[in-house]
């Protein structure tokens, strides 16, 4: 599992170009991490909202993948954000789970905290679902 | 206004990351358009979702700010996608529209296309509230 | 397909508790209207915005379910709604519309209004998907 | 605090139409539940999607009012609702929770439990923004 998700992810190259990377993968619950770049950034040069939806909604996928049968794949149906407070830190950190795991559905959250030092503050929370598709 | 914007929009770095450019902007409507690039891709090779949102967010955010007063600006407070098709083509065109302008909160939506030579296909539908800050 | 959604709307209890009514089917468009009856508001008196939910929900539900098989009933899988303006005037009407249909998902939206005699004023505005289920 | 949540919600007619009841108050924290009455249900004879929302609402509403001033009342100015299965028990029990308090946005979700006995199912999940109005 933990071999086919850093594969998965590899082949994603948005995720390089963001500096995202995994930090963790567990049943139902995937971290991923990523710097805030100096590519990154909105107009207050804090972190665009698309980091935060993009580092969030890949961690709740890779969450829904890891509950799969393994000749499933995951894409996105529909997903949500609030933005709680600005993206501004060292790095943003994604923690998606699954709320509830189905054959066809997958509905999954995502907190993202943006991490300076020690401090750890929510600054998006996602809400979605997720779909098999057959690899 | 179309200066405001466009100044605004330069300064997004995540925007110029993305390719991302401005192809119109009217009162209460703005189009923004984004190369599939290699670097913005997921792992099926098409464009990652976040792609979809990064556009589609900035070009309704965009759309509310031609609605408000000049000391304004806008952020995102809350953005929901659904995504209808997988984002291959040239490019993806995302139109941004206010649906009910507001002194507190401005109600948007967005649709994206993939435009593959004269053809446009729906891939990603957004709708969400943006918020005027003090500038 | 007319008799079938009228059908299946009048066993839903909910649809005469709400005093909820279908005014029109056409392929991928259902618009149902609704009384805003004394037991149907919140605390100042205007429609509760579950009204306008139970409403907008129900005529996208049976738009998405004019473009499935006749085997086919619908679920709601997940909504969003907006609220633009209080509720207030003589009734509700929404208009329920399939952006995309489809094999294991529909895309849909719905638009809610206030109708106060000739007037009609936007109140909320849904972006949800539905799901079909073997009858 | 108390007493005024109360006296607001006995003026939502909506919610006595419905059965609902507050079973706690607490700051942050509301709980709300409604039998599946006869009259709230959907076309297979469980709680129709509006019931789950009427009350996750309400209860995310109330959550979000007691950490704002007394002089405020709050609106929903958004909802999104995931139904993770059939509403189907002998009530619905809806937890609404603050997530993130603002002067101007309150970020809430809820949780709806359907409730069989002392079997509880997680058959929907809230997340959503609320507004302080003027008293």
């Amino acid at each position: 599992m933990d071999q086919r998700i850093r594969s998965s992810f590899a082949r994603q190259s948005m995720m390089q170009t963001l500096g995202a990377e995994i930090e963790n993968i567990a049943p139902g619950n995937v971290v991923i991490t990523a710097s805030i770049l100096p590519g990154s950034r909105q107009q207050h040069d804090v972190a665009h909202a698309a980091l935060s939806f993009a580092i969030g909604d890949t961690a709740a996928g890779y969450a829904a993948l890891t509950l799969m049968p393994e000749s499933s794949e995951v894409m996105t149906a529909e997903m949500k954000i609030n933005l709680l407070a600005p993206g501004a830190g060292d790095l943003l950190r994604a923690t998606g789970k699954v709320i509830k795991p189905g054959r066809r559905l997958v509905i999954v959250t995502a907190e993202v905290h943006a991490v300076t030092g020690k401090e750890e503050k929510l600054v998006a929370l996602l809400q979605g679902t997720m779909v098999p598709v057959s690899a």
